[in-house]
């Protein structure tokens, strides 16, 4: 007998865009909302009974007419609020899982002043929360950061590893370090989670994580990860494990010797691919 | 005390292309390769001792170096021998994962016959295969497909739902239903791995697929991914499992009715965002 | 004093997707379409006086509109009938600029005979057209294919070019050619405009240019690039000169001697840069 | 006779990295160049004789050897001195267009202070130059950049356009105006461009268009557009035209009666698609 032993539907890529009119300035969220519920759907997947479906339709719909009267001043806190509004609409539901990622503007700067209604979207970086919220209570915020592209021209090494027949790698002391960092944290259960400024959370471990790799004097991208993921823990007692992804973006020397010249580290070919993969969870 | 619960390294995005060169024509492979090996690599992360560490780079050259001298036909089939070599190649590894992306190339018509060594990429679909190999000998061969891009202009309604104080969506007999599906399935254990016919079961698992999307009165995208799933398992009995996800593509109905015009269900706009998200693993 | 020599403006991206009902089986029409308008819109820069703007929004509507009555069968037609529409509603502008991107959707096989009502994306080529008319009278129909994606595995050299201090570059009688062509031709005057058959048209240049390819010796991408354009010339007089861009994907030729391997042109690196750069335009 | 009006071929997406390596810390260069040739080449493309082709592998190395010597600061210096070299290294050339684009990284802050070799790529703005350079003397410098999101949230209205039969849009005294900026600007001709200080240039018009956007009290994308041009040929004699394109990423305010709700101008939906296109070359 066929069964469904997991499912999960919902909207994915919902975009919203809230413009906070303060008397002086105005601020703006640039998010994008997935939401998914799992749960008790089989009827509706045997027998197309779709009487206990809330339409994605109305999740949409649900995401605009929150954001009009909510007081969540970030994306952790919408999320929440969000998940706890769907479980509440949709009695098959089990779980809610609720993603946003968030873009950040910053006021430009006119005269050497920040002008209070014009924005420019700075970063590459995606700030990011999922939360997970069950009927029975669970419940889990994980917190986030992805696109934050970065590069050390000092302080890299690798050397000391596995040779063997299919070895061309030659050994290093000195070369470039580029990566794309995604970072995600998860905070410590249910009863932390009333009082936790997610904000400053957030600016700390990020900053945590930059300045450490800054610092770090690496033998390898593991090393580094390491290093990173154990400050923003010994850092923030309310993370409780972190998830570093750090792929190793290539930065290859030019042989310049065909054309009679050194190449002292100066003239690279970064390559897109192939690239490293290395990730770790820590706790 | 800080520790790692989970690592993985690797190298991702190798492009291999391979001609397969005949006596009376030419046959090419176009695979994308990522290799992750996780296991005891924890002196590597803490200390930067790389002892241990089978280089990304080494893991490359190993995917050139094989496909020479394989006889791999698929993806599956080269995917295992390079995970038996990478386990091979590091004793820290408990584990290795590999996965093969494969686009199709089809020979030109040339005055009505297929020209030998002249070829052209036709399909979005990406073919797909994931292998877990374990030194232990667990061992676990996922197939599937993705970016298969489908619609149906009949047989699709969507009726039925709840309705609530947010809800705007109305009820139709008749909408278009388009996705892009992604479907993975598993193959049953270890013992029957060795003489499947991969080629011929992904033929047989994508055909299946397809004429069921077409044939299916649907009444949901979940009913029909169901039926979908359904199809599969019964047609194939060495699949154990599959995961079909099936985002719904809206394309809106233009209302054209400010313009003193009927839309008889022939105008829409088509929207990437937001979508539809439903998914359903099935066993 | 400052002025303004060149301008345009109007909506880009509006997507448009049209099913045609007919008594046994549906078809599909997926395009996108970019207006751009230019003229005598001088105060509207300088003064911010709209009164001579069209808005982009009314653009946008008028390609639904047209798109429920018209008679058009064809991209060239529509765009035809798009701009004309243009240039009636909006008195300062010169000319209009109309595109329209095509995407092909196939009907899906169900048991050996196409579905009437399913269908599959099934091709990366976009199919392309571009309308340039003027109140003056001046019209200029251009259309064209991008996105193909070809291959020769035999029958291309590169050999007797340039060699100076430096050059890396081996001289191969037997290499591979990958390209991604893009192509446009520009139909014959106005006179001829009117019986055009623009889909048959296209449909035998795109023949041609594939056939071309696959049959040309080729001793460079420039040598087999100015034969598809003569065949095209030579096999359609109503087309009166074509451009083709035909970017060099190269396939690198692993070196897997410090594995003790040969590599007999089998073994290939695909790589997306850099990649050599090919167009001209021919009549 | 069929014949070729115009031809054009090099290299494209060869990137760059370049390590300044100073005493107290270092500067990094992240350039993507470009390089196309045209002159006469007939021969090439009607006979395959290669004898007079610079393979673009070729060209591609010396990217990488010119810039292993070179005293160029910024991408116009390198591309004016690549220019140079590739007419000196093909007889045949009649003119070479080199461009480039450059992305730029910032040092990471550590403790308040800048860490000399830790770098983050901040901005999705990129720099770019094209040098236009001939054989017969001629030489043009255009200067860049593109990918700058900017957004205006008050002191942009849309009124007074032209109704008609398909008009739908409501006007607006204030409305969100949100943009990605492209810009390019000439340099006037040979004379001036030996002691062009392109970078500090290039930051007064960026500065230039930014402040002007942000103060400009705006009528329609237009009406800015055009302050913005004005403004920078104010500024910078040395700049005879420049080319705007600024396309109007639409802000949809959410309709929240349905749901109770007013909705003053907080709430909106960005999209991507379809977006206003609004682009004038002013001199």
């Amino acid at each position: 007998m066929v069964r469904i032993v997991e499912n999960a539907y919902g909207k994915s890529r919902v975009r919203l865009f809230k413009v906070v009119r303060g008397l002086t300035s105005h601020e703006v969220k640039d998010w994008t909302v997935e939401m998914l519920l799992s749960g008790d759907y089989a009827s509706c997947f045997t027998s197309g009974d779709n009487s206990s479906i809330l339409p994605t339709d109305t999740m949409k719909n649900a995401v605009y007419s929150l954001a009009r009267d909510t007081v969540a001043n970030c994306i952790e806190e919408f999320a929440l609020e969000l998940s706890d509004y769907l479980l509440g609409a949709s009695v098959a539901a089990c779980s809610a899982r609720v993603e946003i990622a968030e873009k950040k503007w910053a006021h430009i700067a006119v005269g050497g002043s920040l002008h209070p209604s014009t924005f420019q979207q700075r970063d590459s970086a995606v700030q990011r929360t999922i939360v997970a919220n069950s009927r029975s209570g669970e419940l889990r915020v994980v917190s986030g950061l992805r696109g934050v592209v970065l590069l050390k021209t000092a302080n890299s090494a690798f050397e000391g590893f596995i040779t063997d027949k299919l070895t061309t790698l030659k050994e290093t002391s000195d070369r470039l370090f580029g990566t794309e960092l995604t970072a995600s944290w998860t905070y410590v259960g249910n009863a932390g989670l009333a009082g936790v400024k997610y904000e400053e959370l957030r600016e700390t471990i990020a900053r945590t994580l930059l300045e450490t790799f800054a610092k770090h004097v690496s033998l390898s991208v593991q090393h580094t990860l390491y290093a990173m993921g154990e400050a923003v823990l010994a850092a923030v007692a309310t993370v409780e494990e972190i998830t570093l992804k750090m792929p190793n973006r290539h930065c290859l020397l030019v042989n310049l010797e065909p054309f009679g010249q050194n190449n002292p580290n100066q003239i690279f070919v970064p390559i897109d691919e192939p690239h490293g993969s290395i990730e770790a969870r820590i706790v």
